[in-house]
């Protein structure tokens, strides 16, 4: 038995989440689908986070117990010629015997794209949430920074949610204006520009990063003051955050071990 | 009446082309088809270029005729309101009232997008051409550079193409690698790395670009010195360039006046 780690890449606009369910088409499934004919056995495949229908990822990361005696850049390949193209194995590495993606995860990096021009170019519309309205981005920075270090971020959780704690620890939670020369042309234009949300955390709640950033737009057009991320954390109140963020906004970036 | 110039960005993914063609789903009948209920008259859209089904624009400019008494930007407004996401009207300007945008442009800047890396990241697919090979950037920028100037591009012109004058203006004609920090996430991850061939001129052949991409791409590979394309411009022979590059990797980026 072999312990295999996965490096996943994918466009979650036509998959209705990471996990396997009935009767939908899931990034988990298609992975799993894809190992039957070639391993000829079923696995299940772990991801490091379970995310969102319509949510993308960069560098998911995934865990796998096969008997495969394929070389592991041989099964990436094989993986990649049977998987569809919205899906991608950037990398197959055998790992240690116990190595389990979710629970190992020392941390894991969100990225949310806002675009706030007045007409959403259609080169990013699959990955980006349109705001079509000023966002001040020093107001935002100053915001997204007071969630970094120890909290209990019940405030942020999606209702209905099942966890031992709410406490989680955000390494790095910072906004920025990334060149917007690669997504328009033209000069003089009035087409607004990209705002990035950048977060490191040991771990999120569901939907945390999307309340997050629903929140911080809120803070951002002047509706909420600065430190009223700091104000719903200690509330441990849902219902005094903004809504949530669309999904399709967010990208799994990059999971660290 | 009015004349209006209007910038235009699409996904080209899902269109048969820029042209209006009987049943099959084209920008230009999109863009129409829009204007019918907002201005209750038929308009024809004229465009600068012509782009192939499946090609992109992130600043098409196209021109049109019509009665209309709303302000530019209500325009704009209605017809983003009315067309599918795929496509977007960036800007509408009221010009000149015999502006033509295809007569008038003085030059148009094409983007071509290859991915050399083994695995192509899905966020990139749809406008991304992967050959996953070395290619030399070097002799890929030696070569590229030798058609600027004035040519007769007969040699890179698709096959039964009937134009008066098949001798046109290149004024830079350049590759480079951008950073993929955008794109990919991880390091140490064999992900490979894009090039981007970006080339104006006052006009172009059809399938031009793809052609001269074709070509670039086999002397990239080493399978044709790097002057090759100047032999293949003095050949005025078509079957000695390369294959025609998908048309996937290609944007109109620019339209210049």
């Amino acid at each position: 038995m072999r312990t295999l780690k996965l490096t996943v890449a994918y466009d979650g606009t036509d998959f209705a989440g990471w996990q396997r369910q009935a009767s939908v088409r899931t990034v988990q499934a298609a992975i799993e689908d894809a190992l039957l004919p070639i391993e000829r056995q079923r696995a299940v495949v772990i991801g490091a986070g379970r995310t969102d229908a319509g949510a993308h990822a960069a560098g998911q990361v995934a865990s796998v117990r096969l008997e495969s005696s394929l070389a592991a850049d041989v099964l990436r390949r094989a993986l990649n010629g049977t998987l569809p193209p919205d899906v991608r194995v950037l990398e197959v590495e055998d790992a240690p015997a116990d190595f389990n993606a979710q629970f190992a995860a020392r941390s894991k990096t969100y990225r949310y794209q806002i675009w706030t021009g007045s007409v959403l170019p259609p080169a990013v519309r699959r990955t980006t949430w349109h705001v079509p309205q000023h966002l001040d981005l020093e107001r935002l920075s100053e915001a997204a920074a007071t969630i970094v270090g120890e909290h209990d971020f019940a405030g942020f959780q999606a209702a209905g949610s099942d966890v031992i704690t709410t406490v989680r620890e955000i390494l790095q939670s910072s906004l920025f204006a990334p060149s917007v020369a690669d997504l328009v042309a033209g000069e003089g234009l009035e087409i607004g520009r990209m705002l990035r949300y950048d977060v490191t955390g040991t771990g999120f709640l569901r939907h945390m990063v999307r309340n997050l950033v629903g929140t911080l737009v809120e803070i951002g057009r002047g509706w909420r003051p600065p430190d009223d991320l700091r104000r719903i954390l200690a509330s441990r109140d849902r219902s005094q955050a903004g809504p949530t963020a669309p999904a399709h906004g967010l990208t799994l970036w990059e999971v660290r071990y």
